[in-house]
């Protein structure tokens, strides 16, 4: 069993996206600039925003964070992304969600300007994958793409389980992994709450990517032998032992499938940090006028 | 076996699309105008689009064609397509496909606008479809949504294989019977040309959509017991014998299959009308403005 190392294979692509903000700053004097709108106080959130900022510093990207209070009204939260879609100097927002209740997250992601929408939420993005248009890939999604680049993991042909249909993982992913070219030309299979014999459909998987939030839902009985297992859940489970209380688990369970699997992703390090390096390399294409 | 009449329910359907056209003009003023664009002077071409205009006359909305010559430049196509987008008494365009190859089918789509994109091509629509958001869906994966609709197929949970992955159909289709929804909510497994196992693959279809363009590709041998089966490929197949020389043939073999599935799309007769309502049905959408 190889492990799908996340956390060195975004170290490297910081490194490499370090180089080209230089290479900008020097050259056009351009410094690539993030900011991220986060409402309320969840503390998960806060953590995942603090990834991105700190990521962001390590690259040399400018981050700004515009924090504002949970019950802030949509309004305000509207005219506010209209602000930074008319400033020239910000490069790429994103809204870190969940957002609260009595604010419509579609109406918020809509109006972000496609030009800046660093996540691949808006659906002119959305289509633009779909069809296989120069876009904002969904960060996740490009991350893992970008995974199994890095380890040189042959899909052609391959048949592709992904376990969880969401808008931001599971579909696009799905999606993704189906289309022509390299590290594509799946066959994929959509699994998810409806799926009847969902345990026949995941044995069948060359590759599967979990994504459901069940922490250690996928067992070895279930894989078929040499599977390529990408887990994206990252569920906090109780665990008096631990210093804080929970431990992180994926939807895989690591320790019972690890001999099955020719390689996996560790939870933590695994699919995580890809998916913070994706947002900046979107929000590098996006200083660099890449993706109009 | 029970036949998945498409032209009956498009008759149906044309019925009802004309009810609401008379009360749109008596209460509104308004008559839904769609205009096809046509290149060149393939027959096939002219066929599709006179069917739409005469399906079109039936129901009472308006409907014009704009024919250019083969040779026609790009540039003066796009100014065609804009001069379209402004005019208000349009409600829908459509650019009829293959487009000559000095032209960029896909550039002419994305000109089209979102607004008037009765075909659901342009990256915007593709985009909400994925979503889930209010869009013009394409004409043929509606018409077969509409078509399962029609006959109460339970799709909830079923596995559906679709046989290719073209973005006008199979894409599209393998999108919409995996969401959340009724006549949706399927486990989809699309399959194209780099699939390993398509045989395999396709003998779990609880529902098979076959849109490869490979005249009686899918036998009896390759089929689960009962499956439905819907057959979107119309090819034209040499026969000596037949008035015209040729015959149409759908990428499934229907005599082979017939006594095997539970329910089976003719070809002609089967998806090829329930497109052409389906244009109908966004035109009128989009003249009743449901869809921004």
């Amino acid at each position: 069993m190889i492990l799908l190392d996340g956390k060195k294979a975004a170290n490297e692509i910081k490194d490499e996206i370090k180089k080209e903000v230089l290479f900008l700053k020097k050259k056009h004097n351009i410094t690539p600039h993030l900011v991220a709108i986060l409402v309320g106080s969840d503390p998960a959130s806060k953590t995942y925003v603090m990834h991105k900022v700190a990521a962001c510093k390590y690259c040399g990207i400018d981050s700004s964070i515009v924090e504002l209070y949970e019950g802030i009204e949509e309004s305000v939260l509207l005219n506010k992304v209209i602000e930074l879609n008319n400033r020239k100097s910000v490069h790429g927002i994103i809204v870190q969600l969940p957002l609260p209740k009595h604010i419509d997250s579609r109406k918020v992601t809509n109006t972000i300007s496609p030009e800046k929408d660093v996540d691949g939420f808006h659906p002119l993005n959305v289509g633009k994958t779909v069809l296989g248009l120069p876009s904002f890939l969904p960060a996740t999604p490009k991350g893992i793409v970008e995974l199994l680049r890095r380890y040189s993991i042959q899909t052609k042909g391959k048949k592709c389980v992904v376990l969880g249909r969401s808008q931001i993982v599971g579909l696009p992913i799905s999606i993704l992994l189906g289309q022509k070219g390299d590290y594509a030309d799946c066959t994929v299979t959509l699994v998810h709450s409806k799926t009847e014999n969902i345990e026949e459909e995941i044995r069948q998987a060359d590759i599967l990517i979990a994504a459901i939030g069940k922490p250690g839902y996928v067992k070895k009985v279930m894989l078929k032998k040499d599977a390529v297992v990408v887990d994206v859940g990252i569920s906090r489970v109780d665990n008096p032992k631990a210093k804080k209380g929970y431990t992180l688990m994926g939807d895989v369970d690591f320790d019972d499938v690890k001999d099955v699997c020719s390689y996996i992703t560790p939870v933590p390090g695994g699919v995580g940090p890809m998916t913070v390096v994706s947002l900046l390399q979107n929000t590098l294409s996006s200083a660099k006028g890449l993706i109009s």
